[in-house]
């Protein structure tokens, strides 16, 4: 099928995941989760947002998380931060790896973050700007890269666009996402291609949210295409998946069984995952958003007739 | 990506779907349903089973069911029929199109139908050979392709062997069914591929659940390898999705989004079955299966930070 035979899988469920979910978790207990997730083998592990505590309360304290999580050697631990003041605060904690993101729709980036994709990717230069010389390393995320709530599909020109600028700004790796999960197969394949008219494919990855069910097939895709880093959520976290509106990222489990199936190594261990998902959805309360993960938890029935 | 320009999609929610609930539908609202569902456009949807009212309940009256639907032109509906008796009961009914299956897994076999798969295989040569004189149309099942609850990873051999003895017996297409939902991508290649080195692709189905998550993937790379059959089962009907042990098929609605997506043909309008997946799920008190009907009965939104 040509696949990479190695994946790296970047757990992004304790910042996109958390941030999403209505519960509040504490400090103490985020720095458990990131404990349990690098034990599990995750290279790499999203640890929280320097943001407005005020437009994001899901992500205050993540320099208490930083300070408090075994760093793993060989393991990055990025932080978001969305402008200088958060990069600041991130280098003060002692943060060596940090994300930052542009939307490739011109109203996403309007509504979400009050300004035009102009406007915040001038914001990410300055901040690449201070960040590199300071030893950082960028990842940057294109944001509704498949489709906007408000303009619908998106051209894969104005992604490409955006995805060479984070790459201008010395990015090492841009993660394509998939925000409202509208995105098909056919269109992963199309950005990919779009995308690496340009940029090295060894420098993308894939994040998709599974609102519309596609993103298993999306990432499949995007491994036939060359892409070999894969963003995912322990226990699908990031919008309760059986509410109204549901956009939880794509499960961790149920890519890792896919990849495990394909024979693709992660290095990750499936079944450590599988446990600290269940453990952080015990304590919000919530569904397990990995459908392996709830298949694991039973035993398989046969009924009658059934083919 | 090499795909079919057309796929055709078998509707099997009111028979493998219905069957797998808990919650009894009057043989009215089955008609309702089934009625419901040709006004969609599908072109082939399964009405249920003749089989024994004692081990599936929830198929009793089929017969009434079958004579109240309205039967559109060009529109197949099959029912499952075990044996000969269910096979009479069938023809005396006036069916067209039956459905039968084997298990390509033997404890499967002894334990769901309690006889071995040659057994089974005898009793389908059997009800084959009074089928065929009576000018009825047969649709084989394989069940159990890619793993077994009872003896885990089935091998391709088994596979190829049962579905040429049912191709052999007459049946016009094969569908190769994934019961427990195990498979991943690179095995249903293999899967097929084995299956295509003695029939023709065109003859070919595939019959995913969505247990592990695995099933729009899977079916990706069916229509990549020239199977253009897919059954799939308005809102995942089939064992609550939410429930441990969840067997639920794949949602026709999401399967139908998918190839929307891709451009590929089907015939058959989303949103009339998004519609009546609503309606079954509302009277059957049951969360919606499908990701593609939960999300697009709900607005988008976007959060503060959300990649």
């Amino acid at each position: 099928m040509n696949l990479p035979g190695k994946v790296k899988i970047v757990e992004v469920g304790v910042r996109d995941g958390l941030q999403n979910e209505t519960s509040k978790v504490s400090a103490a207990d985020r720095i458990a989760l990131v404990d349990r997730l690098s034990d599990c083998g995750l290279p790499a592990i999203e640890v929280g947002s320097f943001v407005s505590t005020r437009s994001v309360p899901q992500m205050a304290d993540t320099d208490t998380v930083f300070a408090g999580i075994q760093r793993h050697p060989g393991v990055s631990y990025p932080v978001l931060v969305p402008n200088l003041q958060g990069l600041r605060h991130a280098v003060d904690a002692g943060v060596k790896d940090i994300a930052f993101f542009a939307s490739a729709s011109e109203s996403f980036s309007q509504r979400n973050i009050n300004c035009s994709i102009e406007q915040s990717l001038v914001r990410l230069a300055d901040i690449a700007a201070e960040a590199l010389p300071n030893g950082l390393r960028i990842r940057g995320y294109v944001s509704c890269v498949a489709g906007c709530p408000y303009e619908g599909e998106v051209p894969v020109s104005r992604v490409v666009d955006v995805a060479v600028r984070l790459a201008e700004f010395g990015c090492f790796e841009i993660s394509l996402g998939d925000t409202i999960g509208v995105g098909t197969p056919g269109q992963v394949q199309r950005i990919i291609e779009g995308v690496a008219g340009q940029l090295s494919r060894q420098q993308l990855a894939v994040h998709f949210h599974d609102t519309y069910g596609q993103a298993l097939a999306n990432i499949l895709v995007a491994l036939q295409e060359g892409v070999s880093v894969v963003d995912s959520s322990v226990a699908g976290l990031g919008g309760c998946p059986y509410a109204p509106g549901a956009t939880g990222n794509v499960a961790t489990e149920d890519v890792l069984y896919m990849l495990q199936g394909l024979g693709v190594e992660t290095g990750v261990n499936l079944k450590a995952v599988i446990e600290a998902g269940h453990a952080i959805c015990k304590q919000l309360g919530r569904i397990n958003g990995s459908k392996v993960a709830r298949a694991l938890g039973s035993a398989q029935a046969a009924c009658p007739g059934m083919t």
